[in-house]
């Protein structure tokens, strides 16, 4: 079977363990008879309108395997979206036109809801060009929010910080309430599913424990139920631990706050939620809150990584190998789930349409009848995607990341001016 | 040698890492020859004003080994300061006639500048009293601001969380600044000492990683200077990742914000330095920011602990025990650095009233000539402070922190009207 050439390129908002797939499709490929040389794409999509690869071959074997264990999109990743294809045809075919310069057969695309479209419209793309491509996609998003696949990869590590984070600032504010903060609000991320927030409702094993209330997108904020919730927690537990989506929104859909920006993929651009809510619990009670936005810091938090999504980010990069070997295109791996108690999963596919720009919400068998928390059904779900520890090595007391060199491949076309 | 009891109370803001002291006193006091039995005060001073001590006999054993890998202060913490001797002589004696009732003459105090003022006015008032009482203070506040002892506990604790979390966050930026965020903003703690906020330049090993630029209360804000510091990072990295200390301030003296409130110490309460400089920069510059406000996340981070923090928080519990057993009162634990490297240290003890009401901040030769980073020398100082992990045992995914049951010993006096 004569060789191809692949790239594998990063897309949208990282993970704590995007690297780690990266590390899958990788090693995967050095084993297979199918793939010549395997590049990846400089800045995601990026890197291909540009003609940037970067030289795998050239990266010293410890950054490689360093990518393990390296939070961040070490290629680089983007929010550049492309158009449908009617509209942006010149950059498909510019991207076609890169792979077929340097043979490049097979292409990995790690990403969410939005690089889906891509996945599918661009092997749509190959066939009427007829150009030989397979395009396959991995699952990746924090958000969890992929129909038809179980989960997706990157949630359950940013669920375990984020669960892990309220345990902590929880005992916190419990043992200082008696004379200084009374509410502890976290904000989360997560778009327009609640699936982070929801995740840290594992956190409490009893009553007492926080979060007492979550705040998920799903469910629209009545501002009187809400603060009956937390007056009924400040009486009971002596303080109030919650939970609030950057995403949560008011009975009138509207976001409980928003900054007004847009990112590039024309979604809006949150923040806020969580001090939106403590200055609304200041006014109507004057009790003392204090509040964490993780940010950033919590997709990237390979530290705490979960032991199961890093070991399906490495099967999920594998898997995708074995799809371009089965001749499949225009299709994402997915996660399937065989089992609860033990967790049991496996790894299948789906057509990448099915999951272009869906959200998959939070069901409602999974949210209490009451709004503000989880449900015993949840927590069956969640718990086996925070299982399990798997630390980074340290070296004087930092974790040991690595940056690549990203040496690039010489480029063989014209800038692309599209 | 006749025994008698003794009581430990947690003071003030919590670490990762005070329950280890608190583990440290209860392990040397059931070795000594010269404690009877060790009570706790009940949300900290609060326990001696209202009688409430708690029963560490009655507490099951597994409660007391997870002590050392809890966060938060497991017998309840206040903020309340007992003002002067002359203003507010009842509650002195009233904390007298409670460990008069209960036989109690040793007294550990586990807290920061404002504890070591009651330490010492406690002790002083002890002795007014012809009351035989010894108090002995334990250096805790994740702030480091303690002049004499070379740091506090809960430091290096702190000062790797945020450490790490600038090294992730900063990675995820990196990967990200293509087409998305340009300027990402962590906000630490630390109220007119910057040592949390300096402790985060040790993620950057080269100049390229972040954080780039760091904002602590010791340099006055030049808005200029510091625009001009971001453009330049901005133009040479693509991005620039920024730590900045809740107690920043303007060159007129002013916090970069304010909240308007006051703590319960009568310090101004802190919060949104890091959400003004972000909209600083966006109204200068129109560029993509995102900032984490980790709040009490930073100072609970058990999951993250520093391994010497760890191993000090254990040894001066034990050492307030010695100290207590050689006649001495109060005085506070002092922690004596011996060497760099290798990092050794050791205990001693420094009367109460030089650390009382007392600030210590960051030393000029500790901070870079321009005033928006750390020196070699900053560096040689906190490295071996942040040196080694400490995990925390783990089950189903979830830290396996414990809540005490802390039952009461009966009351003896009655109800405390001051």
């Amino acid at each position: 079977m004569a060789k191809h050439n692949a790239v594998y390129a990063q897309s949208g908002g990282v993970t704590a363990v995007i690297n780690i797939s990266a590390y899958g499709v990788i090693s995967a490929a050095r084993e297979s008879d199918l793939i010549g040389t395997l590049y990846a794409g400089f800045d995601g999509i990026n890197g291909m309108l540009d003609e940037r690869l970067i030289d795998l071959d050239a990266e010293p074997e410890e950054n490689i395997q360093a990518l393990r264990h390296t939070p961040g999109g070490a290629f680089g990743s983007a929010r550049k979206k492309l158009q449908d294809l009617d509209k942006d045809r010149a950059s498909f075919e510019r991207i076609i036109d890169v792979f077929r310069a340097h043979d490049v057969r097979y292409f990995f695309y790690d990403g969410g809801n939005d690089s889906m479209d891509t996945v599918a419209k661009l092997s749509s793309c190959a066939v009427d060009l007829n150009y030989p491509l397979q395009v396959i996609g991995i699952p990746k998003t924090i958000d969890n929010d992929l129909p038809i696949t179980d989960n997706s990869l990157g949630f359950g590590s940013v669920a375990k910080y984020n669960m892990i984070s309220m345990m902590e600032a929880s005992l916190d504010t419990e043992s200082m309430k008696r004379d200084s903060t009374k509410v502890f609000v976290l904000e989360c991320m997560g778009r327009n599913a609640g699936w982070i927030a929801a995740a840290t409702g594992l956190a409490s094993r009893s009553e007492e424990d926080g979060p007492h209330l979550i705040l998920m997108p799903e469910v629209p904020l009545e501002r009187h139920n809400f603060m009956d919730a937390v007056d009924t927690s400040v009486k009971k537990f002596g303080y109030c631990a919650i939970t609030v989506s950057e995403g949560a929104k008011d009975r009138d859909g509207y976001f409980l706050s928003d900054r007004g920006g847009q990112d590039a993929f024309g979604h809006v651009q949150l923040g806020g939620a969580g001090s939106y809510v403590q200055e609304f619990i200041k006014h109507e009670t004057k009790l003392k809150t204090h509040g964490a936005v993780l940010d950033y810091c919590q997709r990237s938090a390979r530290h705490l990584a979960s032991k199961t999504d890093v070991e399906q980010a490495l099967a999920c990069g594998a898997k995708a190998i074995e799809l371009a070997k089965h001749g499949h295109s225009g299709v994402m791996v997915t996660i399937v789930r065989e089992q609860d108690h033990p967790y049991r999963w496996s790894l299948s596919h789906t057509e990448a349409s099915n999951i272009a720009n869906m959200e998959k919400t939070i069901p409602s068998e999974y949210i209490r009848e009451d709004g503000f928390h989880i449900t015993e059904g949840f927590r069956t779900y969640c718990a086996p995607l925070v299982e399990g520890e798997d630390y980074p090595p340290f070296h004087n007391g930092l974790p040991e990341y690595r940056r690549l060199r990203k040496n690039l491949i010489p480029q063989k076309l014209p800038a692309f001016k599209g």
